[in-house]
């Protein structure tokens, strides 16, 4: 693991790190906040996974969520959103919203997709395994988070994996992949045709099969130009409702899916998994 | 003035905001942060101004000033930094210290910058009156602040009109851009090679000259890569001293030029110019 860049913020440290990747067959290139008080003992992490078209640099810069990370004590772990490289696969088409910029957090299955588009591999297992070993990083107080794309990937990860979180939340994620359009272009892409395959990356159809046990926060912008054609929170409300997983999903008027609706609740979610944490550290 | 795009944030809202410039003699793209209180009553704003190569969109979406902006009552007003548009002359070597996105907030006597460079009278005075009657602004509160070239700028406007101004502040500014290489640069090409005519445009000067009785924060990280060569903030010190101003310029450890410095201390500005307001109308 290489050290690309090393800068001050908020009296801790937003260290940018290449490495080379076992799971995607490439290098991976990753950004980590590191408050100040993980100078002196580990910290709890929240995992946070980006939207299409991000690197590890959209959130690094735009979200303004190191200031509450340093306040709380948390780090933040910002993975890059695709395998990258000459040899990796992008659209034929050229869209955005499939391979480069567009990994949906699957591990692929299908040709030309399958020897470096491992990212559910890569951002549950891999990358905290390297980070937790490189970093003063708690692996008991886990909890991952993430954005449209990546609140789909948040849910799905933290949905298959509970036992690794103390709790999942996400802005404006992708709730049905199997249902809108972006998800079953990536769906069909990177696991083909056979749908039954699609269901463990389903956010809706994860929580119906079974509550997961950790709490769930997912906040929505009513004015999201992406709300009713793409992300579909109804739907994992229901799925919830069905399981008895404990989702709270908060409708927030006037805010769209950019940047500026994540940097206006980032701090409350960072304080809902520090909450958690607390309790569960207290019981 | 046609509005390009409206985003909520911080519960207020983020504007942008396009007009005819008479002074510029282009189209000019500026942004404005209006926070909730706004709704009710005119709020105390704050022009910033950006540095090199920026537009308004960098301080927009990468500071997150407007969480402590919604958090005060200050409103946020972000020009370009230079004149724009095919007619609008650049740099002839292709730089990114001279023309396009660095007007450097002189009104350039030269060719070919003469009819469009003219972003002193911009930012002072022709775009504070266009948003004062377009939006719930209190004239009579209003800071200037800015980082490098714009915190050169902020100097220099709040020095030679402190009338207008409660309060200045900037982030690693250039200090004396007569002797250093972009100030050197960028005023030869605007106005001419004689050195009397850039004495207007030089915070150190300008303070040396007199107090312009109004308070200066000033802030600057020890790890800036353009500290010693480009900015000289010891230069503006002694200034200070020399004329009695009320300079505060303080060193932050291991912090760069970039957002993230800016980011870790916008909040502190926002405060420190909150105060001051508040101090001089209860005085």
């Amino acid at each position: 693991m290489e050290i690309v860049s090393q800068q001050r913020l908020f009296d801790g440290r937003q260290i940018r790190c290449r490495h080379r990747s076992e799971c995607c067959a490439c290098e991976m290139t990753f950004s980590i906040y590191l408050p100040p008080q993980a100078a002196r003992a580990p910290v709890p992490v929240v995992y946070w996974l980006s939207g299409l078209t991000c690197s590890d640099e959209n959130f690094s810069t735009k979200s303004g969520a190191q200031r509450s990370a340093a306040m709380h004590g948390i780090a933040l772990v910002i993975p890059d959103t695709s395998p990258r490289g000459d040899q990796v696969a992008g659209d034929p088409d050229g869209g955005w919203d499939l391979g480069l910029g567009a990994g949906f957090y699957v591990n692929a299955t299908q040709a030309p997709w399958k020897p470096h588009y491992r990212m559910y591999d890569y951002v549950a297992e891999e990358l905290p395994a390297l980070v937790e070993s490189q970093f003063p990083l708690d692996a008991e107080r886990r909890a991952i988070s993430g954005h449209s794309m990546g609140g789909h990937g948040a849910l799905v990860v933290g949905a298959r994996q509970p036992e690794r979180y103390r709790s999942i939340s996400a802005f404006a994620p992708i709730c049905a992949p199997m249902d809108c359009p972006w998800g079953q272009k990536a769906l069909t892409a990177y696991l083909g045709s056979d749908r039954e395959a699609w269901r463990n990356y389903d956010a809706s159809r994860l929580l119906e099969q079974g509550d997961p046990g950790i709490p769930i926060l997912v906040d929505q912008g009513t004015e999201d130009e992406f709300l009713q054609s793409q992300l579909m929170p109804e739907r994992l409300r229901r799925a919830a409702v069905n399981s008895g997983a404990s989702l709270e999903l908060r409708y927030h008027a006037g805010y769209d899916h950019s940047y500026y609706f994540i940097g206006s609740f980032i701090e409350e979610h960072l304080e809902f998994h520090s909450k958690h944490w607390i309790q569960e550290d207290r019981s």
